[in-house]
């Protein structure tokens, strides 16, 4: 095991996490860095907490030696105040979900935007990105934005169900991203805006067993289209398997998910972890049906 | 490593532990067990708490995912409030040094008796115990007194500086050990009493780094004599050196310290440690100078 008698111990913090797939698949990387390395779900619903704990919890976690925390729903904006500094990633989206913990002080990172970054840069290398159409501009939805900006998207085009979010998103992505377009369109709008885009992006919970379809109307969709899916139980959502069927080049939502645990990793432990190797076991995890 | 997907988190709570063998004993025994097992010291004295917060503590070991502490000064009395559930042996001592956190329950254990026990079956196999004399009655004074009756001592004789604790545990003894003699004695009567004992017993500080010395006179150890220690930093203690010279078969204070983790390690894991594989390693790291 660790032979620099190094270890690490992490925590993910939220609302019904205890299936989450990050535990083991950070415990399985450390395993091949030979690293003595304990990752254990802290679910707000098994130990009867709040998400407005979460500054308690941080306390916790740093009185009971832990060096890290994912954060997730519905801390990841809540954890904010606690915090003793924030990297731009994480100050520009608002959000954390990654938080270091050394020498007393909670430094808060955001692995999410350069997780989707990460996985659209491996996933879908070289892809036009001119004009991109998003749907779904939630938690998730303003990392993945903000990644698509900074990998080098001109025109996003963003949809929503709530007008309201989706302005205030505009507003504070055009501010970030001087350089690049950002504009909304309504749900009637999608297929005209799809029309003109290059890629298309699913940022909602459409498409999870618990919420089965698609966000669009599949055919509408032809072979000069990307698509890519933050959703990935399961991996082959309705959205990505008619994709692929239309000849679309496609990024399902495994790669987001692992970007970020990668991210997160590479953060906690300072070693470059394998992507390919934490995608694969990833993978074999939602087959066997963990 | 694990092949059972189980993992273990322990901790060690108490006032200066930070440089406690204990957290790397169990760790490195887990790995022969290929146990993911990650034990954190919890030091008071570090995280700026106080021996009274240690409810709070037991509540934050819950949620932060572990299964299960030990406990040691100035915790092991008052931890006691905190607890839903207390062993035979650990109730006897009024003392616990090992919690187990199980469905949301804390069972208090103490393995410091049962760890002094097996150190005196395995260390000092077949020597004789008619009477024995018993420096210190202090906190690991208390388990080695009531291992030592276990163990089948007929007449202990106990001596301390402070009358009243010695009066309170001769009663408290008597109770509990209707079968064999307690009795009393002062500093100035170890002489008399030494002389008709078969072993003596240090379970006092003196010997430490800190306190060097030796509780009695060395020059009345005579072959027939017996001689244990609790002190283990160093292991060679003047008393044990003394003793070893004077010819008597000797057990140093490490057999204890290991004897509770082997104990621990057990309670924890329910999987048999290999106690000898643990003191060849705790030897190894004071020798390392740790």
């Amino acid at each position: 095991m660790s032979t620099k008698n190094e270890s690490y111990l992490v925590g993910l913090i939220g609302e019904g996490i205890t299936p989450s797939l990050t535990p083991p698949m950070h415990e399985a990387e450390a395993e091949h860095h030979r690293l003595r390395y304990l990752y254990r779900p802290i679910d707000l619903t098994a130990i009867e907490r709040r998400g407005s704990d979460v500054g308690e919890l941080l306390r916790a976690a740093h009185d009971m030696g832990y060096n890290a925390l994912n954060i997730t729903h519905p801390c990841k904006q809540l954890v904010l105040e606690h915090l003793d500094g924030l990297t731009a990633d994480a100050r520009a989206l608002g959000a954390v979900n990654t938080v270091l913990i050394s020498d007393g002080e909670f430094i808060g990172h955001n692995t999410d935007g350069t997780g989707f970054a990460q996985a659209l840069r491996t996933g879908l290398p070289g892809v036009p990105l001119e004009r991109v159409l998003q749907i779904g501009v939630g938690g998730a939805g303003a990392a993945v934005a903000h990644a698509l900006l900074g990998a080098g998207v001109r025109h996003l085009v963003l949809v929503d169900l709530d007008p309201a979010r989706v302005a205030e998103r505009v507003a504070a992505l055009s501010a970030a991203f001087p350089g690049s377009t950002i504009s909304a369109a309504t749900p009637a709008g999608i297929p005209a805006e799809l029309a003109a885009a290059n890629g298309l992006v699913n940022a909602t919970p459409i498409g999870m067993y618990q919420h089965r379809g698609s966000p669009i109307d599949v055919s509408l969709l032809d072979p000069g289209h990307w698509v890519a899916d933050v959703v990935y139980r399961p991996v082959d959502t309705e959205l990505i398997v008619a994709a692929r069927a239309a000849g679309c080049r496609t990024l399902d939502g495994g790669h987001m998910a692992v970007g970020q645990a990668v991210d997160a990793f590479r953060l906690i432990t300072g070693l470059e972890p394998d992507a390919q190797r934490m995608r694969s076991h990833f993978l074999s995890m939602l087959e066997r049906g963990l």
